[in-house]
């Protein structure tokens, strides 16, 4: 039986489908762009940053993490012709608030010694400054080998309180 | 001096903000849930899936892979309570359409032996069949121990075309 999370994608989804007018665009983004941000529920990218249908790559993980997001990044630049970056962190990110191995007391209190195991090298990438974590990722993007050079890179906040962002980097 | 791309995120950013009420959700997601789809620039997950702002995680890679994303779901079930997957992926994707040998042949061509090197081990996780590659990754996130069994996971095709989603998994 459908959960209500799954009764409410269908339903809001046929509501969706039925106005549906988009079926034409094409995959490569019309604006060449790729966004990294949370995936924080705070967030609506479309509507927040201002990114129509079709228009930008939204890459989204735990943090808006630029090292998680390389091989999405390589895909949209090298296979699909983007050529600029956003990298858009927020206020109140639940990565602000632990460290790695607060992480990994949870994971092993929650899911015992095999989900220890299974995680036990994984570095959760929490990041104790908020700026400094907008900075800290452009300029790993900016020195990676991967990242062309001719790939314009800047770093926002986003304040989840106000709706408001700004650029740091 | 800022790019169109940037103008164009502050100048719709001070919009949404002009009228933004919604200051004091919190941190949690209030359903409970995550959504795993593409970055692709079609897909717009709060609209098309019904997702309120403050409800849902949205995790969003190349492929909607969800090997990708572990270090988040786990952030978001183990340290955030959500218990429940979405996973989504869509026709159209660009990971149908490649090998990860064709990847690897564009990447040295376009960013030389220093990117080469620097993405020698990557799998850019192409999959071949859509409704195949949904039930690999439910399988997958099912069989995880870093995803506990009291999480609900389920798998959907979203059709590009038509706007509308389908359960597969």
């Amino acid at each position: 039986m459908a959960s209500q999370i799954q009764q409410n994608l269908e339903q809001k989804n046929a509501q969706y489908a039925s106005s549906f007018k988009e079926g034409h665009l094409a995959l490569p983004p019309a604006k060449k762009y790729a966004v990294v941000t949370c995936m924080d529920a705070r967030i609506d990218p479309a509507a927040a940053f201002g990114i129509n249908l079709g228009d930008a790559h939204v890459i989204r993980n735990a943090g808006g993490n630029a090292r998680d997001s390389i091989r999405s990044l390589v895909i949209s630049e090298q296979l699909l012709g983007t050529n600029e970056i956003l990298l858009i962190k927020h206020t109140g990110c639940g990565m602000l608030t632990f460290k790695n191995e607060d992480a990994h007391a949870v994971v092993e209190k929650q899911l015992g010694a095999s989900g220890k195991q299974e995680l036990s090298g994984l570095d959760f990438q929490p990041f104790p400054d908020l700026e400094k974590g907008v900075e800290d990722d452009v300029k790993f993007l900016k020195e990676s080998k991967a990242i062309p050079d001719s790939v314009t890179i800047t770093g926002w906040v986003y304040e989840v309180e106000t709706g408001k962002v700004r650029k740091v980097a």
